[in-house]
């Protein structure tokens, strides 16, 4: 576990932040990185500064090789800036110009122990198919994402005999919730024998954030009553910024389709309609507008109903709750890589590394 | 995963906790049990309800094979009834008296894939020279184990190849404390880069449960002040009895010496001597006298210091809290033996399975 070689597939919020806590951690050497038009790979290290500097305000924030994203892909995951000031790995030093980023990260494959997929989530299908592209490849590592939606888990699903065939450990919805939380809940469950209920909550300010994390927020509001994935990628940044103007900056989501549910059902937890997840997201104050909390209710072996919960400090941010435990679980997915074990893992199955 | 087949030594409070709350856990079959004089073993799964009417008042919780307990171990354990009126294994239809009640289950180790060691921990190398006689006949499968004192742990590495050598998965402090909040600590830690401190404080209410828990009782007097191992076991139950009175029922512990804080830094997450935990004792109320609880203060990756929190609700019994978590880890121990790996792990590297 000394040395992990990791990979990032994008570089909009998600896999900057990644980058830059794996710094923190110990025993991650990043070796390749890309974004929608470029890639940098370096077998000794990337330099993450040098990286973070050139792709602030990538909010383009996945690569879209031409065969993975329709033509108005591009701007519908945000990406203001591709056509114009060149912000993005091309920019770096390090990078170079591609039109297939992700292709050229496979190329390196035997080299990479662990790939971070923080590719725009609006297409249900892209992860599941860049997944297939690795397992293609005979990569033989881990794979780990943040996703969000309960219906992409059934995808990796179908695919996980191939993905098995081709020694890969995949670690899907490994974030903060589905995620860090996920994990927190099917933990308190331990105290019952039968679970009534999982209801996680969250609490998200996004204001110095916000610029970074356009593509989060866009995959948020198709969350919102009225509004689907469809119509979410479809928004203009204009229309979106008339959307939150509307709500004065705090966008509030109860029962929304997160992939927590499955995932603790995966796990034998409870039945993915006994989870509930909602919360509220405020992009005009870095301070957290509610506390992020999982509740447990269950029956005990001897007949008490009770709600362990888990709280997370309001001072924890967004980043530090999805990227900390990213990495945790990637950490964990290598040990079980090496160990032999493959197929796709939820983050409820998984104890995350410190 | 549908069928474990596991066996319990000991038969005190938790080791009858854990057959009662198996019952209620999917895919557990219950095929060996045994205590000091007895041993009860079927194949097609043990007869539980009998077994815990028989052994109703066992207070004696542990089986002690003539090489592991000096003379004085009976008393010294608690075992007021075993030259009584033969409550234990031996009064049960499934059981029979026996001299070598462990060696009786090691005998049946191939048809074994998990044993709970539910055993007296007053001589600290008693489970680690169990572990020992289980890899010596090749035992194959999952020991696990409730233990609390940190300097165990050290017993167990120090016997890890050899265990390794006979596919031994061994989980070391699976109960509550160690265990659930040892888990519930390294998740917790997952929002942060670096940890400050991790706080255990738990809070028991064992009035009904008293007579079933006399070891455990025991063993927590050791850690007062005034009190250690030694002298804890060499006290009369009338001592015990005058000790209890003098505090009105009450027993208050600060900074422990238990197993979290050696796990934990087996784990990663931060240094033992970070680790702090403490509680209450009321053993005659069965309401917690405070809120079980696990607070982690850690610096995340931009800086900011918080304390995220585990509660455990205080409707969950004492009993609820260390056996649920034993069951969970125990399935997961059998999920990673059966896929080759094999060592030892402490409860903040495995993700309990539900």
């Amino acid at each position: 576990m000394d040395d992990i070689r990791f990979a990032v597939l994008g570089t909009g919020g998600i896999g900057r932040r990644t980058l830059e806590v794996a710094t923190h951690r110990d025993g991650l050497t990043p070796v390749a990185a890309c974004d929608r038009n470029g890639v940098a790979i370096d077998g000794d290290g990337l330099d993450v500064d040098e990286l973070l500097d050139a792709t602030e305000g990538n909010i383009a924030s996945g690569p879209s090789d031409e065969r993975d994203v329709a033509p108005d892909g591009g701007a519908a995951a945000g990406g203001v800036k591709q056509h114009g000031e060149q912000a993005g790995i091309v920019a770096s030093d390090q990078g170079r110009e591609t039109e297939t980023p992700i292709d050229d990260v496979i190329a390196e494959a035997d080299e990479i122990d662990a790939v971070l997929m923080a590719l725009p989530n609006l297409e249900h299908d892209f992860i599941p198919r860049v997944a297939q592209r690795f397992a293609d490849a005979d990569y033989g590592g881990v794979l780990i994402d943040v996703l969000k939606r309960s219906r992409v888990i059934g995808m990796l699903e179908d695919r996980e005999q191939r993905l098995v065939d081709a020694g890969i450990t995949f670690v899907c919805g490994a974030g903060a919730t589905p995620g860090l939380l996920t994990g927190a809940a099917a933990l308190a469950a331990q105290s019952f024998v039968e679970i009534e209920s999982v209801d996680i909550w969250w609490g998200v300010g996004l204001k110095s954030g916000y610029e970074d994390n356009r593509g989060t927020v866009r995959e948020d509001i198709a969350h919102l009553d009225g509004y689907d994935i469809e119509s979410a990628r479809e928004m203009s940044e204009v229309e979106i910024e008339a959307l939150i103007d509307e709500r004065d900056g705090r966008l509030v989501f109860d029962d929304m389709e997160h992939a927590d549910d499955v995932l603790l059902e995966r796990a034998g937890v409870c039945d993915a309609e006994d989870v509930t997840v909602g919360g509220i997201l405020d992009v005009r104050q870095d301070e957290k507008p509610t506390t992020t909390t999982v509740s447990v209710t269950g029956r005990t072996f001897d007949g008490e109903t009770g709600t362990n919960t888990v709280r997370l400090d309001d001072a924890t941010s967004m980043e530090a709750n999805v990227n900390g435990p990213a990495i945790g679980y990637l950490k964990a997915a290598v040990s079980r890589n090496r160990a032999g074990d493959y197929g796709v893992y939820g983050p409820a199955e998984l104890m995350p590394t410190f």
